[in-house]
Protein backbone atom coordinates (compact mmCIF):
# COMPACT_ATOMS: atom_id res chain seq x y z
CA UNK A 1 0.00 0.00 0.00
CA UNK A 2 1.36 3.86 -0.98
CA UNK A 3 2.57 5.72 1.70
CA UNK A 4 -0.73 8.68 1.17
CA UNK A 5 -3.01 5.60 0.82
CA UNK A 6 -1.57 3.85 4.27
CA UNK A 7 -1.88 7.26 6.13
CA UNK A 8 -5.64 7.82 5.00
CA UNK A 9 -6.60 4.85 6.04
CA UNK A 10 -5.13 5.10 9.13
CA UNK A 11 -6.50 8.59 10.17
CA UNK A 12 -9.87 7.33 9.09
CA UNK A 13 -9.29 5.40 11.87
CA UNK A 14 -9.86 8.11 14.51
CA UNK A 15 -13.44 7.87 14.03
CA UNK A 16 -15.50 6.30 16.57
CA UNK A 17 -16.47 2.43 15.48
CA UNK A 18 -14.17 2.39 12.77
CA UNK A 19 -11.86 -0.13 12.32
CA UNK A 20 -8.76 -0.76 10.17
CA UNK A 21 -11.19 -3.18 7.76
CA UNK A 22 -13.86 -0.56 8.09
CA UNK A 23 -11.16 2.32 7.33
CA UNK A 24 -9.35 0.43 4.40
CA UNK A 25 -12.87 0.39 2.52
CA UNK A 26 -13.74 3.55 3.61
CA UNK A 27 -10.74 5.01 2.07
CA UNK A 28 -11.41 2.59 -1.81
CA UNK A 29 -14.60 3.63 -1.71
CA UNK A 30 -13.63 7.58 -1.71
CA UNK A 31 -10.93 6.64 -3.71
CA UNK A 32 -12.63 4.83 -6.91
CA UNK A 33 -15.69 6.62 -7.50
CA UNK A 34 -16.49 9.72 -4.76
CA UNK A 35 -13.57 11.60 -4.65
CA UNK A 36 -15.64 14.98 -5.10
CA UNK A 37 -17.54 13.97 -2.14
CA UNK A 38 -14.08 13.10 -0.60
CA UNK A 39 -12.47 16.01 -1.37
CA UNK A 40 -15.95 18.36 0.53
CA UNK A 41 -15.75 16.06 3.36
CA UNK A 42 -11.83 16.97 3.65
CA UNK A 43 -12.95 20.44 3.61
CA UNK A 44 -16.24 20.13 6.04
CA UNK A 45 -13.97 18.50 8.23
CA UNK A 46 -11.14 20.94 8.46
CA UNK A 47 -13.89 24.35 8.75
CA UNK A 48 -15.63 22.78 11.70
CA UNK A 49 -12.57 21.65 13.66
CA UNK A 50 -11.15 25.10 13.19
CA UNK A 51 -14.29 26.95 13.22
CA UNK A 52 -16.86 25.38 15.81
CA UNK A 53 -16.47 27.08 19.21
CA UNK A 54 -18.84 27.31 22.38
CA UNK A 55 -21.71 29.45 22.65
CA UNK A 56 -20.82 32.48 24.70
CA UNK A 57 -23.97 31.83 26.16
CA UNK A 58 -25.35 27.98 26.71
CA UNK A 59 -22.21 26.88 25.79
CA UNK A 60 -23.26 24.42 22.83
CA UNK A 61 -21.50 24.22 19.49
CA UNK A 62 -21.67 27.05 17.24
CA UNK A 63 -19.53 29.11 14.38
CA UNK A 64 -21.00 32.31 15.77
CA UNK A 65 -20.58 33.85 19.13
CA UNK A 66 -23.80 33.32 20.34
CA UNK A 67 -25.29 29.77 18.98
CA UNK A 68 -28.50 30.04 16.91
CA UNK A 69 -31.10 28.49 19.51
CA UNK A 70 -29.85 31.64 21.80
CA UNK A 71 -30.25 33.99 19.10
CA UNK A 72 -34.15 32.80 18.32
CA UNK A 73 -36.12 35.03 19.77
CA UNK A 74 -39.35 32.48 19.06
CA UNK A 75 -38.39 29.88 21.47
CA UNK A 76 -39.80 30.21 25.32
CA UNK A 77 -37.35 32.40 27.09
CA UNK A 78 -38.50 31.32 30.61
CA UNK A 79 -37.46 27.48 30.62
CA UNK A 80 -33.50 26.63 31.04
CA UNK A 81 -32.50 23.20 30.01
CA UNK A 82 -29.59 21.82 31.42
CA UNK A 83 -27.83 19.09 29.45
CA UNK A 84 -24.38 17.79 30.10
CA UNK A 85 -22.54 18.14 26.24
CA UNK A 86 -23.73 19.78 22.95
CA UNK A 87 -24.91 16.41 21.63
CA UNK A 88 -27.85 16.40 24.26
CA UNK A 89 -29.24 19.44 22.75
CA UNK A 90 -29.31 18.07 19.63
CA UNK A 91 -30.83 14.81 20.64
CA UNK A 92 -33.56 16.99 22.85
CA UNK A 93 -34.03 19.52 19.57
CA UNK A 94 -35.16 16.40 17.76
CA UNK A 95 -37.68 14.94 19.94
CA UNK A 96 -39.22 17.96 19.31
CA UNK A 97 -40.94 18.53 22.46
CA UNK A 98 -38.70 21.56 23.85
CA UNK A 99 -38.44 24.96 23.10
CA UNK A 100 -36.81 26.79 25.88
CA UNK A 101 -33.10 27.62 26.53
CA UNK A 102 -30.11 25.59 27.08
CA UNK A 103 -26.88 24.94 28.74
CA UNK A 104 -24.37 23.21 28.41
CA UNK A 105 -22.66 21.74 31.55
CA UNK A 106 -19.90 20.49 29.33
CA UNK A 107 -18.78 18.23 32.45
CA UNK A 108 -20.31 16.75 35.62
CA UNK A 109 -19.31 17.05 38.79
CA UNK A 110 -16.82 13.90 39.41
CA UNK A 111 -14.71 14.41 42.79
CA UNK A 112 -12.54 11.27 41.31
CA UNK A 113 -12.02 12.86 38.16
CA UNK A 114 -11.36 16.10 39.93
CA UNK A 115 -14.17 17.88 38.72
CA UNK A 116 -15.63 19.86 41.46
CA UNK A 117 -18.98 22.01 41.78
CA UNK A 118 -16.93 24.96 40.78
CA UNK A 119 -15.64 23.54 37.05
CA UNK A 120 -19.19 23.21 35.84
CA UNK A 121 -20.81 27.24 35.43
CA UNK A 122 -22.55 26.61 38.62
CA UNK A 123 -22.40 30.99 38.73
CA UNK A 124 -23.43 30.90 34.86
CA UNK A 125 -26.50 28.77 35.65
CA UNK A 126 -27.50 31.14 38.76
CA UNK A 127 -26.65 34.03 36.50
CA UNK A 128 -28.99 33.37 34.15
CA UNK A 129 -31.46 32.22 36.28
CA UNK A 130 -31.57 35.29 38.52
CA UNK A 131 -31.20 37.72 34.87
CA UNK A 132 -33.67 36.34 32.16
CA UNK A 133 -37.13 35.50 34.09
CA UNK A 134 -36.13 31.63 34.00
CA UNK A 135 -39.11 30.24 36.19
CA UNK A 136 -38.53 26.58 35.13
CA UNK A 137 -34.78 24.75 34.85
CA UNK A 138 -35.34 21.02 33.51
CA UNK A 139 -32.49 19.10 34.20
CA UNK A 140 -31.89 16.37 31.45
CA UNK A 141 -28.76 14.50 32.50
CA UNK A 142 -28.13 10.48 31.53
CA UNK A 143 -28.94 8.78 35.18
CA UNK A 144 -25.17 8.46 37.04
CA UNK A 145 -23.99 8.54 40.38
CA UNK A 146 -22.25 11.89 38.74
CA UNK A 147 -25.62 13.27 37.33
CA UNK A 148 -27.18 13.14 41.28
CA UNK A 149 -23.98 14.75 42.62
CA UNK A 150 -24.15 17.66 39.98
CA UNK A 151 -28.31 17.88 40.35
CA UNK A 152 -27.73 18.41 44.14
CA UNK A 153 -24.86 20.95 43.63
CA UNK A 154 -27.58 22.73 40.79
CA UNK A 155 -30.29 22.73 43.24
CA UNK A 156 -28.27 24.45 46.14
CA UNK A 157 -27.06 26.70 44.28
CA UNK A 158 -30.40 27.91 42.54
CA UNK A 159 -32.61 27.20 46.00
CA UNK A 160 -32.57 30.86 46.59
CA UNK A 161 -34.45 31.93 44.11
CA UNK A 162 -37.85 31.41 43.74
CA UNK A 163 -37.25 28.73 40.34
CA UNK A 164 -39.49 25.36 39.88
CA UNK A 165 -36.51 22.62 39.72
CA UNK A 166 -37.23 19.21 37.60
CA UNK A 167 -35.61 16.33 35.99
CA UNK A 168 -36.42 14.40 33.47
CA UNK A 169 -38.33 11.24 34.21
CA UNK A 170 -36.84 8.19 34.93
CA UNK A 171 -38.77 4.88 33.67
CA UNK A 172 -39.25 2.57 30.47
CA UNK A 173 -38.04 3.94 27.27
CA UNK A 174 -40.47 3.60 24.11
CA UNK A 175 -39.91 0.44 22.85
CA UNK A 176 -38.71 -1.27 26.00
CA UNK A 177 -39.91 -4.40 26.89
CA UNK A 178 -40.59 -5.52 31.00
CA UNK A 179 -38.48 -9.22 30.60
CA UNK A 180 -35.28 -7.27 29.33
CA UNK A 181 -35.20 -3.69 31.34
CA UNK A 182 -32.94 -3.80 34.14
CA UNK A 183 -34.47 -3.69 37.93
CA UNK A 184 -33.23 -0.70 38.71
CA UNK A 185 -35.59 0.91 35.74
CA UNK A 186 -38.69 -0.86 36.42
CA UNK A 187 -38.17 0.23 40.03
CA UNK A 188 -38.04 3.54 39.01
CA UNK A 189 -41.33 3.07 36.67
CA UNK A 190 -43.29 1.89 39.26
CA UNK A 191 -41.97 4.57 42.01
CA UNK A 192 -42.89 6.93 39.40
CA UNK A 193 -45.75 5.62 37.79
CA UNK A 194 -48.26 7.79 36.05
CA UNK A 195 -51.74 8.67 37.60
CA UNK A 196 -53.95 8.44 34.11
CA UNK A 197 -56.86 10.20 34.73
CA UNK A 198 -54.77 13.36 35.90
CA UNK A 199 -52.51 12.92 32.93
CA UNK A 200 -55.86 12.83 30.57
CA UNK A 201 -57.06 16.14 32.31
CA UNK A 202 -53.57 18.47 31.78
CA UNK A 203 -51.00 19.30 29.27
CA UNK A 204 -47.92 19.96 30.00
CA UNK A 205 -46.26 23.47 28.49
CA UNK A 206 -42.53 23.22 28.14
CA UNK B 1 -27.98 22.26 15.00
CA UNK B 2 -25.49 25.24 13.41
CA UNK B 3 -24.76 25.31 9.84
CA UNK B 4 -21.03 23.97 9.90
CA UNK B 5 -21.58 21.43 11.83
CA UNK B 6 -24.50 20.28 10.03
CA UNK B 7 -22.71 20.26 7.11
CA UNK B 8 -20.10 18.00 8.24
CA UNK B 9 -22.89 15.46 9.64
CA UNK B 10 -24.00 15.59 6.15
CA UNK B 11 -21.08 15.10 4.64
CA UNK B 12 -19.62 12.44 6.91
CA UNK B 13 -22.55 10.22 5.64
CA UNK B 14 -20.81 9.82 1.83
CA UNK B 15 -18.83 7.18 3.89
CA UNK B 16 -19.94 3.80 3.64
CA UNK B 17 -21.83 2.44 6.39
CA UNK B 18 -22.19 5.65 7.89
CA UNK B 19 -25.83 6.86 8.82
CA UNK B 20 -27.12 9.77 9.93
CA UNK B 21 -26.52 8.82 13.50
CA UNK B 22 -23.46 7.77 13.23
CA UNK B 23 -22.25 10.49 11.74
CA UNK B 24 -23.62 12.82 14.06
CA UNK B 25 -21.67 10.85 17.00
CA UNK B 26 -18.47 10.93 15.09
CA UNK B 27 -18.99 14.73 14.46
CA UNK B 28 -19.54 15.35 18.12
CA UNK B 29 -16.52 12.34 18.63
CA UNK B 30 -14.41 14.64 16.65
CA UNK B 31 -15.73 17.99 18.30
CA UNK B 32 -15.62 17.25 22.44
CA UNK B 33 -11.91 16.01 22.05
CA UNK B 34 -10.41 14.89 18.53
CA UNK B 35 -9.77 18.18 17.04
CA UNK B 36 -6.69 18.00 15.97
CA UNK B 37 -7.17 14.27 14.98
CA UNK B 38 -9.98 15.75 13.23
CA UNK B 39 -7.49 18.30 11.09
CA UNK B 40 -5.32 15.49 10.52
CA UNK B 41 -7.79 13.20 8.89
CA UNK B 42 -9.05 16.34 6.47
CA UNK B 43 -5.36 17.02 5.74
CA UNK B 44 -4.83 12.96 4.85
CA UNK B 45 -8.35 12.69 2.48
CA UNK B 46 -7.47 16.00 1.11
CA UNK B 47 -3.75 14.97 -0.09
CA UNK B 48 -5.38 11.27 -0.89
CA UNK B 49 -8.32 12.24 -3.05
CA UNK B 50 -6.04 14.86 -5.07
CA UNK B 51 -2.77 12.70 -5.06
CA UNK B 52 -3.52 9.41 -5.75
CA UNK B 53 -3.72 7.98 -9.14
CA UNK B 54 -3.29 4.56 -11.04
CA UNK B 55 -0.03 3.22 -11.55
CA UNK B 56 1.18 3.47 -15.34
CA UNK B 57 2.38 -0.18 -15.08
CA UNK B 58 -0.12 -2.25 -13.40
CA UNK B 59 -3.28 0.35 -12.80
CA UNK B 60 -2.90 0.44 -8.83
CA UNK B 61 -3.33 3.20 -6.62
CA UNK B 62 -0.42 5.54 -5.95
CA UNK B 63 0.44 8.72 -5.28
CA UNK B 64 4.33 8.43 -7.93
CA UNK B 65 3.69 7.60 -11.33
CA UNK B 66 5.29 3.50 -10.55
CA UNK B 67 4.00 2.37 -8.16
CA UNK B 68 6.11 0.58 -5.15
CA UNK B 69 4.79 -3.03 -6.09
CA UNK B 70 6.51 -2.33 -9.67
CA UNK B 71 9.47 -0.24 -8.32
CA UNK B 72 10.07 -3.23 -6.04
CA UNK B 73 13.20 -5.37 -8.14
CA UNK B 74 13.35 -7.95 -5.22
CA UNK B 75 9.93 -9.38 -5.51
CA UNK B 76 8.96 -12.35 -8.12
CA UNK B 77 9.13 -10.62 -11.20
CA UNK B 78 7.69 -13.72 -13.46
CA UNK B 79 4.53 -14.19 -12.13
CA UNK B 80 1.45 -11.67 -13.02
CA UNK B 81 -1.48 -11.50 -10.57
CA UNK B 82 -4.99 -10.01 -12.08
CA UNK B 83 -7.51 -8.56 -9.96
CA UNK B 84 -10.47 -6.11 -10.41
CA UNK B 85 -9.45 -3.33 -8.40
CA UNK B 86 -6.81 -1.80 -6.33
CA UNK B 87 -8.51 -3.32 -3.31
CA UNK B 88 -7.67 -6.72 -3.78
CA UNK B 89 -4.45 -6.01 -4.87
CA UNK B 90 -4.31 -4.98 -0.73
CA UNK B 91 -6.15 -8.30 0.28
CA UNK B 92 -3.73 -10.13 -1.65
CA UNK B 93 -0.18 -8.64 -0.37
CA UNK B 94 -2.23 -8.89 3.32
CA UNK B 95 -2.05 -13.17 3.08
CA UNK B 96 1.86 -12.75 2.68
CA UNK B 97 1.70 -15.36 0.64
CA UNK B 98 2.11 -13.74 -3.04
CA UNK B 99 5.22 -11.79 -4.09
CA UNK B 100 4.93 -11.40 -7.42
CA UNK B 101 3.50 -8.71 -10.38
CA UNK B 102 0.01 -7.39 -10.68
CA UNK B 103 -2.74 -5.91 -12.89
CA UNK B 104 -5.30 -4.25 -11.83
CA UNK B 105 -7.79 -4.22 -14.56
CA UNK B 106 -10.08 -1.45 -12.81
CA UNK B 107 -13.41 -3.39 -14.81
CA UNK B 108 -15.03 -6.87 -15.74
CA UNK B 109 -16.20 -7.78 -18.92
CA UNK B 110 -20.01 -7.10 -19.11
CA UNK B 111 -22.10 -6.93 -22.23
CA UNK B 112 -24.90 -5.80 -20.27
CA UNK B 113 -23.23 -2.56 -18.85
CA UNK B 114 -21.61 -1.61 -22.13
CA UNK B 115 -17.70 -3.03 -20.95
CA UNK B 116 -16.51 -4.85 -23.41
CA UNK B 117 -12.95 -6.71 -23.52
CA UNK B 118 -11.15 -3.76 -25.01
CA UNK B 119 -12.23 -1.56 -21.93
CA UNK B 120 -10.40 -3.80 -19.69
CA UNK B 121 -6.91 -3.54 -20.74
CA UNK B 122 -6.37 -6.81 -22.45
CA UNK B 123 -3.40 -5.45 -24.70
CA UNK B 124 -1.62 -3.81 -21.89
CA UNK B 125 -1.74 -7.61 -20.22
CA UNK B 126 -0.22 -9.10 -23.74
CA UNK B 127 2.05 -6.36 -23.79
CA UNK B 128 3.40 -6.92 -20.00
CA UNK B 129 3.38 -10.68 -20.21
CA UNK B 130 5.03 -10.89 -23.75
CA UNK B 131 7.95 -8.25 -22.70
CA UNK B 132 8.53 -9.22 -18.94
CA UNK B 133 9.22 -12.84 -18.75
CA UNK B 134 6.26 -13.32 -17.20
CA UNK B 135 5.50 -17.69 -17.02
CA UNK B 136 2.40 -17.36 -14.99
CA UNK B 137 -0.67 -15.58 -15.05
CA UNK B 138 -2.67 -16.12 -12.01
CA UNK B 139 -6.41 -14.62 -12.15
CA UNK B 140 -7.84 -14.24 -9.13
CA UNK B 141 -11.63 -12.22 -10.33
CA UNK B 142 -14.29 -12.73 -7.25
CA UNK B 143 -16.44 -15.61 -8.79
CA UNK B 144 -19.10 -14.19 -11.08
CA UNK B 145 -20.80 -14.41 -14.63
CA UNK B 146 -18.77 -11.02 -15.49
CA UNK B 147 -15.22 -12.95 -14.10
CA UNK B 148 -16.40 -16.16 -16.33
CA UNK B 149 -16.76 -13.94 -19.55
CA UNK B 150 -13.45 -11.79 -17.97
CA UNK B 151 -11.24 -14.97 -17.82
CA UNK B 152 -12.58 -16.15 -21.02
CA UNK B 153 -11.11 -13.11 -23.05
CA UNK B 154 -7.63 -13.07 -21.21
CA UNK B 155 -6.89 -16.81 -21.67
CA UNK B 156 -8.03 -16.18 -25.38
CA UNK B 157 -5.89 -13.11 -25.99
CA UNK B 158 -2.78 -14.90 -24.41
CA UNK B 159 -3.21 -18.47 -25.97
CA UNK B 160 -0.45 -17.60 -28.23
CA UNK B 161 2.12 -17.07 -25.75
CA UNK B 162 3.90 -19.65 -24.13
CA UNK B 163 2.42 -18.67 -20.41
CA UNK B 164 0.98 -20.75 -18.15
CA UNK B 165 -2.98 -19.05 -16.98
CA UNK B 166 -4.45 -20.17 -13.36
CA UNK B 167 -7.19 -19.11 -11.30
CA UNK B 168 -7.41 -19.23 -7.43
CA UNK B 169 -9.33 -22.30 -6.21
CA UNK B 170 -12.79 -21.91 -5.60
CA UNK B 171 -13.73 -24.07 -2.29
CA UNK B 172 -14.18 -23.89 1.32
CA UNK B 173 -13.31 -20.57 2.68
CA UNK B 174 -11.61 -20.75 6.43
CA UNK B 175 -13.51 -21.18 9.34
CA UNK B 176 -16.65 -21.67 6.85
CA UNK B 177 -18.89 -24.95 8.57
CA UNK B 178 -20.19 -26.88 5.89
CA UNK B 179 -23.77 -27.39 6.92
CA UNK B 180 -24.03 -23.02 6.23
CA UNK B 181 -22.17 -23.50 3.00
CA UNK B 182 -24.57 -22.95 -0.43
CA UNK B 183 -24.11 -25.97 -2.48
CA UNK B 184 -22.42 -24.48 -5.34
CA UNK B 185 -19.37 -23.49 -3.63
CA UNK B 186 -19.66 -27.41 -1.82
CA UNK B 187 -19.83 -28.87 -5.10
CA UNK B 188 -16.82 -27.05 -6.68
CA UNK B 189 -14.88 -27.87 -3.54
CA UNK B 190 -15.63 -31.50 -4.13
CA UNK B 191 -14.77 -30.83 -7.67
CA UNK B 192 -11.50 -29.10 -6.69
CA UNK B 193 -10.71 -31.50 -3.82
CA UNK B 194 -6.96 -32.36 -3.54
CA UNK B 195 -4.88 -35.18 -3.27
CA UNK B 196 -3.39 -35.42 0.06
CA UNK B 197 -0.54 -37.45 -0.69
CA UNK B 198 0.16 -35.12 -3.91
CA UNK B 199 0.05 -31.96 -0.95
CA UNK B 200 2.69 -33.18 1.02
CA UNK B 201 5.47 -33.76 -1.34
CA UNK B 202 4.61 -30.53 -3.39
CA UNK B 203 4.85 -26.89 -2.19
CA UNK B 204 3.71 -24.62 -4.69
CA UNK B 205 6.44 -21.39 -5.39
CA UNK B 206 4.12 -18.22 -6.09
Amino acid sequence: MEDTLSRLVQSLRCLPGVGPKSAQRMAYYLLNNKRQKGLHLAACLDEAMRRINHCNRCNNYTDASICSICQNLNRNLNTLCIVEQPSDVSAIEQSGVYTGQYFVLMNKVSPLDGVGPKDIGLEKIEELVSTRHINEVIIALSPSVESQTTIYFIQEQLKHLAVKVSQLAHGIPSGGELEYLDSHTIGQALKNRSDLLKQLNSTPST
